[in-house]
């Protein structure tokens, strides 16, 4: 009896996390592994309720679809899981032969994996766990970033540059236009927008949580660039706080399933504060499921990596590597190109650990990223994807 | 002394307007025209106030590049005008030598055109105008429809289509997702969603303002969906009403300078009222200037139809044709192509007109588009743009 393989999408879906269960199969298929490659349908709840799909079956065609298909196709689901769980879980793994357990997820998702590894390991059952990491919000620890962030920000960028063409289009009216990018904790994808330059005279400043908002000074920037004819974009992180470390529309915020709060009214309730003090003229855009669903505008660096991490997974598992996630780190050779380098980190060290943007790279008085964030950000948004039409629409592959 | 041109955008940018622009100069260049190419900055504003860029001065490659620069790169605005001001304008052209006067926009810029050449006729001004149709909305009559609303389309079923993937991830968590399109007498934009079919099993309603939006019925709908596990996905225009031919959120409605209902607040408030009739969960996400600004996922056949029209607009200037604009017929070879002929249409049977989608292409019982709409708008959203990158994003060119 062979061995099997499990993999899981886990958290929310990002244009390029298919590429990570594609990786993992191809890389699997090609060095002749013999049992079955379990996909779990629906994240942890297909596993709990063993609905599987059996991906070595994939034909080559339908792997190669599935890479320019965003969403997670295996599916995904919100889910706190508990000890009880875990255990019945690694009975189910066990029933079925499943000896590498492949989890593509957030920070939560690999507190999840780790959990896995250790009652496993206190169950007796041999399982190799590997968590391949995956992000639009780039918040992962021990990885320079995540695969998912940089079409995220390719997409928000070039979104922002066509936002600031369509408002330059009126030289006469000047106005502010308010931009809600994703990011509870942190201000990656908030801090992307800044690659989106261009020789319009507008004025942009740019929010994040890790920074304090202080409502007067944004409203005395915005007075001050209409006074002069010129238009403010304002991008927002969702879990952007003021001075006093609250979200700034606090009270209007209702809590989820987790108890973690709704967040998504930043941009309206700024919109109506900034009208109501000012009376400029003020357009708010939530790019809501948006931002994670585009492929047409992923970022080829994204892609590429997406694919290779989970090469990399399968290479360490068969090394004997568990308990870890698959990290990237970026290396500059002589010529200072971007290279990256895929190294095992403990588990132990990601697990529900948040990373932040660094302070350093934000300019608190003129509310914008500073050079190093461009540097940083810029390399993960290169290259483009030419995405197979028909008909005038891209061609998906669903597989569950 | 040579004659000159003068060339006005106006109303709202759409991603190919600029292509109506450079498809004028290279006409006139092309045939020799010895004038100057005047673009006025900023729509009728720049006429008033004589603020011109000289066209005919653009290099070859910087006309190459506004053809893939979303926005309205001569700049545009809202305003009124009045008879007073027309006479002023027609001063300022005879001043200027100004013979040739083209105007790009919807079916309020095709009033004015007439007005214009009414104006300059009753001043024994020899003025030629042809108005150049431009319109995401689609909503121009004698014409089979308008350069702007192919991309929109295709922007519009393409997110449709991501975003189906992105909530098809989450298999085992129901729940609405309204899409909010811009359109406020006429639901094309909405009806364009329809393009967007996959495999997923979800439930796609389309209200449009040609139809009356029965809210018991839609609720029904979303219930019985939700009851077979199936997403429902509401694709609504912004300007629809209910059987009484009210706005839906007739009460929180404002109105603009121009005395418009300022609109847009129908999927904020139709997630609402879902969620506090139902309880069930209710994403809403409004598309707004993003639908017409995104020129990476512009039609070609759009693109390609932007320009030509302009060009349509010189010879027949040349030929001795005023007061008209420039209309697209569809004829239908034995092949049964998809094919125009561009055409001139008196301005006063355009002007102030609105084209509707018709009754028969609407599924009144099952809110869907028919056959016969799928048809229609399938043609305009084929092939795709390549627009040159640098550095991951987009280079645009901007002009004033």
């Amino acid at each position: 009896m062979y061995e099997n393989c499990l993999v899981v999408q886990s958290g929310g879906p990002t244009a390029v996390i298919n590429n990570s269960v594609v990786g993992l199969v191809d890389e699997m298929l090609y060095s002749g592994f013999k049992g079955k490659i379990y996909g779990s349908i629906g994240g942890i709840h297909g596993l709990m309720n063993e609905k599987f799909i059996d991906l070595s079956k994939l034909s080559t065609e339908d792997r190669h679809r599935l890479r320019w298909t965003p969403g997670a196709a295996l599916g995904t689901c919100r889910h706190k899981l508990i000890l009880s769980e875990i255990e019945k879980i690694i009975l189910i793994l066990k029933k079925r032969h499943i000896r590498y357990f492949f989890y593509i997820g957030g920070n939560g998702s690999m507190q999840v994996a780790k959990m896995v590894n250790d009652v496993a390991e206190q169950m007796n059952y041999h399982l190799t766990v590997i968590g391949i990491p995956k992000s639009i919000d780039n918040d992962l620890v021990e990885t320079d970033h995540s695969p998912g962030y940089g079409s995220a920000a390719k997409f928000l960028a070039t979104s922002v540059l066509d936002m600031k063409m369509d408002v330059a289009s009126y030289p006469s009216s000047n106005r502010v236009t308010i931009i809600e990018t994703m990011g509870r904790h942190t201000g990656w994808l908030a801090a992307a927008c800044s690659l989106a330059t261009c020789d319009d005279e507008s004025q942009t400043l740019i929010y994040i949580p890790e920074a304090p908002f202080y409502l007067e000074n944004c409203l005395e920037k915005i007075q001050n660039a209409y006074r002069n004819k010129r238009n403010t974009f304002l991008i927002v992180a969702e879990g952007m706080k003021n001075e006093y470390g609250q979200y700034i529309n606090e009270n209007q915020i209702e809590y989820d399933l987790l108890d973690r709060p709704k967040l998504g009214g930043v941009a309206d309730y700024l919109k109506n504060t900034i009208e109501n003090s000012t009376g400029i003229q003020t357009r708010s855009i939530v790019t809501s499921i948006w931002q994670r669903s585009s492929i047409i505008l992923a970022s080829k660096t994204d892609v590429d990596e997406a694919y290779e991490i989970s090469k990399e997974a399968w290479k360490h598992a068969v090394k004997g590597y568990s308990g870890v996630m698959i990290g990237m780190d970026r290396e500059k050779n002589v010529e200072n190109d971007y290279k990256i380098v895929y190294r095992p980190k403990p588990l132990k060290d990601v697990a529900n650990k948040e990373k932040y943007v660094p302070v350093e790279w934000y300019d608190l008085s003129e509310n914008t990223m500073t050079k190093e964030f461009i540097n940083y950000a810029e390399s993960l948004i290169q290259g483009e994807m030419i995405i197979p039409m028909k008909n005038g629409l891209p061609i998906y592959k669903q597989v569950i």
